[in-house]
C-alpha cells in the first residue's frame, strides 16, 4: 500500500531557496581569482544565481546538457553549483590539475556543451578550444575589466551575463533521480571515469554530512572547504552549509598556509576540511609567524591517511579536533568518519591518537564490507584485510557511459580498490590501495603502515613504499623517503625506526632517501609512476 | 538524464540494522507496564525484533496489512515499530486515551487485522473484541505470568511468540514510498483522520530531526520522549535516536513528575520532549522534593504553546534549554523549531524569553506560508495573521481513504487549521486554531495571546479563551481560568492583568474562575465542548 505523504522531490535549488529565506545574511565569502575578497549573504547569492539561471537558459542550456567548469573555489563557482543544476543541467567540474590532454579527453567524453573557466585558465582554454568541438560556448568567470587578452575570442563574460539577466526565475520541476553533477576520478590506471551524481544523492549526502557525529553543521558554523570545488564537490559542503544556514568561506585558488590562515582568522572559521598536506602547510606557516588561530573547532581530514604525529601537529597548531574521514569521488565522498564514541570519553591522549589514525566508523546510509580473495566476506576482527566494498544512496552505481563496470559487483556493491580491515567497534582501517599492495611470500604487506612508521620519525616529510621484484619472496618492500627541509638522517637508522614499529618480516630491505616523489593531480604519490621509474635501469625517482 | 547513483530505498529497518552494528551497546531502557525497568542494547533489540518479524509472518501478517497497537512507550512497542514496518506491514498506533467508541471506530476504519495491546487494556480489548470483527489476532504485550485473566480468551502472548521464533530473518526489499505507519489525529471536529506515513517520509524526517539546529542527536545523547509512542510516533524519536546511536529511554505508562524525574536522573537523560504540562509536573515534583537534575541539555516542547513564565520555570528546574517546536501528526511532526541563531548570542534574558515563546523557524524541507481570507499569501511581517499552510517531504498529502480532503489545497499544500504569523526573521507565531478564533467587529482576537497573558499571573494554572455571541461585535472574548492549588484571585484583578498585556479592544468582557476545564485525549482543552457547555443555559464548564 502506497503511503499518503507529499511526493516532494529532493532537489538542490531548494537548499539555496531555504538559505536565502531563513539565513539571508549568513555569508558566502571568497578570495576571488582577481584578488580581492568578495562577500555576500545567501539572499544575494540566490538573486545572482537566478540571474545566471536565466542566462544559461538564454544561451541555450537544456536539461541534461553538461556544463563544464575549470575553476577554483569562488562565489561564481558556487552560483553555478545551483544555477546549472537548478535548471536541470549537469555541472561537470573539471580538475584543472589534469594535463591538457586529459582535460580535452574528459570534456569530450562528457560531451560538454558549455565551458565556464576562471581567468587563470584563459590561455589554456583558448589553446584547447579547437580540440573540444562540442563546446559551443565559453564563459570567462570574471568581469570585462579582468578578461585576459589570451581568452578565446568568442568567450562570454560572466558578469555581463549577470548584469543582462533578470533575477526573476522559477526553478522547473525536477526529478530527484536526474543527474545534477559529473565529476571524473583521476584514476591512476586507465582513463578518468565519471561519477554522475543525482539531486537525490547529493541532498541525502548533504543531510547526512550535517549530523552531529558527521560534520555537525549548524547556523553558527563557518565552513571552509580546502578541497577545491572540483574535488567531489568540495566534499559537498557548498550544499551542506546552506542547508543549515552555515556560512561558507571559499579559499579561491590559494591553498598555501599563509592564505588559508588569514581567511580562517579573518572569517572566524569553525570547520575546515581538506587533505593532510594542506594542514601541514598551515601549521608550518603558524610556526614561522607565531600567529595563533582562535576559532577552529573541527578539522576534517581525508584524501590520504594522516599519521598520528601529523594529527597531533594539526590539532596543536590549528586548534580544534581532527576528524579523519574516508571517502572517494564515488561515495560523494563521505564513507566513514572518525568521531569519538561515548565510551571514548576520558581515554588518555595516546589512546585517542591510536583511535584517530583509523579512518573512522560507518554512518547510517553507508554499508561497508571487506571481501577476501575467494570472494567471501571477511570477519570484522581488525586484522582480516581485504577488498573494501561499499553501498548506499550516495554511492555510484556505475560510471558515466558505463566505463569500468568491473568495480560494480553483481550484488550491488562498489569495489573501492582499497584494501582495509574493519574492527569489532566498526572502525575502518585502510592498509593499502589494491594496486599498490606488496605481496611477499604469499602475504600482504601494508604500504600505508610502512609509510606511517617511517613518517613518525622527526626528520621525515613524506614516504612511499613500493614492492620490488624478489627471486624468493616475489616482492619485497622498498621505502623511499623525502626528508624535511634542513634535516638529515641515516637510511639504516630509518630502517631501524621502522623495524621497531611493524611486523619483523614487513621491514623493508632498503630505505632510500630521495629528493622528491612524483605527485599526481589530487596530491597523492603516483606509485605506478614510481614503479615504472624503478623498473627502468639507471633511473632514479624524480618528481 | 538519469544519474548513476545506487537506488537504495530509504527504509526503517536499515536504521535498526545500523544501530545494532555500530552502536550495539547503546541502550533502549523502558519502564515496563509490568513494573520493572527493562534495558538492552540495540544489538539485542534487533535480535528480538527479528524474532517478532518471524512471528508476524508466521501469524499471517502480509505487506500492507494494518497491525494496530494499543500500547504505552515500551521496548516491545519499540520492537513493533521495526518488526511491523520491516516486513512491509503498517503499524497503526491507536491512542488509548480515545473513548472505547472511538477506538472501535478507528480500528474498523483502518481495517486493522491484528491488534497488540498492553495489559492495561486487556479488559477493554476483550469488551470491544466483538465490535472489531476484522481483527483476526490479538496479542497481549507481556509474558504468560502477567497475562490478565480478563484478556481476550484467544489472545496470543508476546513473549511466547518471541521465544518460539528464530532471530534469523532477512528484511524483504521495500519500496520507500510504501506505507509504514498509520496515526489518527484526534480531531476535535468530525471523525479522527488517519495519516499514512511512508518509510521515505519517516527516514527523511528522522535525519532532519537529528541535525544540530533541530534536535541535535548524537551517539552521546540519551533521548527520552515523553510524548507517547501513539502521538505522532513519539515525535519520530524511536527512529531518529537509533539512526545516530543515541540511547533511548521510554517512560512506559507513567508520565507523572516523580516517575519521569527518576528516569531522567537514573539514565542521565540529555534530551527530553513532550507537551508543557508534563514539564510542569516534573517541576512541581522537583520543588516538592528538592531533587536536582544534572544531565538535561535540551527540552523540546510542543503540542501546545508554553508561556514565557512556563519556559523559565522549566529551564530553571529541569536544567537545559527549552526548544519550542510546532508540528502536527500530519507533519511527522516537526514543522518549525526555535533554535537560537548566531545573532542571538549575547541577547539579554528578556529578549531570549520573547524569542522562545515564538514557535520557531522553518528548517530545510518544510515550506510555510500564511494565507489571507481572500486566498492570497500574506506578508511575513510578524503581524499579518492568516491560515498556516505547509508543504514538504514529511507532510501528509491526504488522509487515509481520502477523508477530509478540503484541508489539502489544489496547489499541493496542507492547511493546518492554525492561524499564525511569520515574521521577517522567519519565526512562526501561532495566534489561534482557525476553529477557535474569536472574531470581534470584523477583526480577529488571538485566544492564545489572551491565555498567555492571564497565565503569566502567578495564581493561574491554566486558561481558555472562547468567543461568546455579542449583539454589536458578533463575538466578544470570555476568559475561563483555573487557579493553581491553594491560590486565590479576584476576577477583576485578573482582567486588569490581561488588560495591561494585550490590545485594549482584546480585553475580555469577563474573566471567570472555574474548577477545571474539559481536556481531550492529547491533553488539550476541548474548546468545542466548552462552547457547547456555555451555550447551554444554566450549565457551567465542567471537566
Amino acid at each position: 500500500m502506497q503511503a499518503l505523504m507529499m511526493d516532494r522531490a529532493l532537489t538542490l535549488p531548494s537548499i539555496l531557496d531555504y538559505a536565502a529565506r531563513y539565513h539571508p545574511d549568513r555569508q558566502v565569502v571568497d578570495r576571488t581569482v582577481e584578488g580581492p575578497i568578495h562577500r555576500y549573504g545567501y539572499a544575494d547569492a540566490l538573486l545572482r544565481t537566478k540571474r545566471m539561471a536565466n542566462a544559461l537558459v538564454a544561451m541555450g542550456v537544456k536539461p541534461g546538457d553538461r556544463v563544464a567548469t575549470l575553476a577554483w573555489s569562488t562565489h561564481r563557482h558556487f552560483e553555478l553549483y545551483f544555477a546549472v543544476t537548478g535548471i536541470g543541467a549537469i555541472l561537470h567540474t573539471i580538475n584543472p590539475r589534469l594535463s591538457s590532454e586529459q582535460i580535452v579527453w574528459v570534456a569530450n567524453h562528457a560531451e560538454d556543451a558549455f565551458l565556464f573557466f576562471d581567468i587563470t585558465f584563459a590561455g589554456q582554454v583558448a589553446a584547447l578550444q579547437a580540440q573540444m568541438p562540442r563546446v559551443g560556448r565559453f564563459v570567462a568567470m570574471t568581469d570585462a575589466a579582468h578578461l585576459p587578452s589570451e581568452a578565446p575570442a568568442d568567450a562570454l563574460i560572466y558578469e555581463d551575463l549577470i548584469a543582462a539577466n533578470s533575477e526573476d526565475f522559477s526553478w522547473p520541476e525536477l526529478d530527484e533521480r536526474q543527474a545534477s553533477g559529473l565529476c571524473y576520478t583521476s584514476g591512476t590506471t586507465g582513463n578518468p571515469k565519471g561519477v554522475l551524481y543525482s539531486h537525490r544523492s547529493t541532498v541525502l549526502h548533504a543531510m547526512a554530512l550535517g549530523l552531529p557525529d558527521a560534520f555537525n553543521f549548524s547556523a553558527r558554523d563557518v565552513v571552509m572547504p580546502c578541497a577545491q570545488m572540483y574535488h567531489a564537490n568540495a566534499w559537498c559542503t557548498p550544499y551542506a552549509a546552506p542547508l543549515v544556514g552555515a556560512s561558507l568561506v571559499l579559499p579561491g585558488r590559494a591553498l598555501d598556509g599563509a592564505s588559508i590562515a588569514e581567511l580562517i582568522e579573518a572569517e572566524g572559521v569553525t570547520f575546515l576540511l581538506g587533505v593532510p598536506t594542506i594542514w601541514l602547510g598551515v601549521a608550518d606557516h603558524l610556526d614561522q609567524t607565531g600567529q595563533r588561530l582562535t576559532s577552529v573547532k573541527t578539522i576534517a581530514v581525508g584524501g590520504s591517511a594522516p599519521t598520528a604525529a601529523l594529527i597531533s601537529r594539526i590539532e596543536d597548531r590549528l586548534g580544534g579536533q581532527v576528524r579523519q574521514i574516508w571517502g572517494m569521488t564515488e561515495t560523494s565522498p563521505l564513507g566513514v568518519i572518525n568521531t569519538p564514541l561515548p565510551r571514548h570519553a576520558g581515554e588518555d591522549s595516546a589512546a585517542t591518537l591510536t583511535r584517530k589514525v583509523k579512518q573512522g566508523r560507518g554512518l547510517w546510509g553507508v554499508d561497508l564490507r571487506i571481501m577476501g580473495e575467494d570472494g567471501g566476506e571477511l570477519p570484522r576482527d581488525g586484522h582480516s584485510a581485504g577488498a573494501l566494498q561499499v553501498r548506499g544512496p550516495w554511492v555510484a552505481s556505475a560510471y558515466f557511459k558505463h566505463e569500468g563496470a568491473e568495480v560494480f559487483t553483481d550484488d550491488g556493491w562498489f569495489d573501492t580498490g582499497d584494501i582495509a580491515t574493519l574492527d569489532a567497534e566498526g572502525y575502518l582501517r585502510l592498509t593499502d590501495r589494491a594496486k599498490d599492495v606488496i605481496k611477499s611470500g604469499g602475504e600482504w604487506i601494508s604500504t600505508l603502515d610502512l609509510e606511517d612508521a617511517v613518517c613518525s620519525h622527526p626528520a621525515v616529510a613524506m614516504a612511499a613504499a613500493v614492492g620490488v621484484p624478489h627471486p624468493k619472496w616475489d616482492e619485497r618492500p622498498l621505502l623511499l623517503v623525502v626528508l624535511r627541509p634542513g634535516q638529515t638522517a641515516d637510511p639504516e637508522d630509518l630502517k631501524a625506526h621502522v623495524a621497531a614499529r611493524v611486523a619483523r618480516w614487513w621491514t623493508p630491505d632498503e630505505v632510500r632517501i630521495v629528493e622528491a616523489l612524483p605527485i599526481g593531480p589530487t596530491g597523492k604519490v603516483l606509485k605506478r609512476e614510481l614503479r615504472d621509474q624503478l623498473a627502468t635501469p639507471g633511473r632514479v625517482p624524480t618528481p
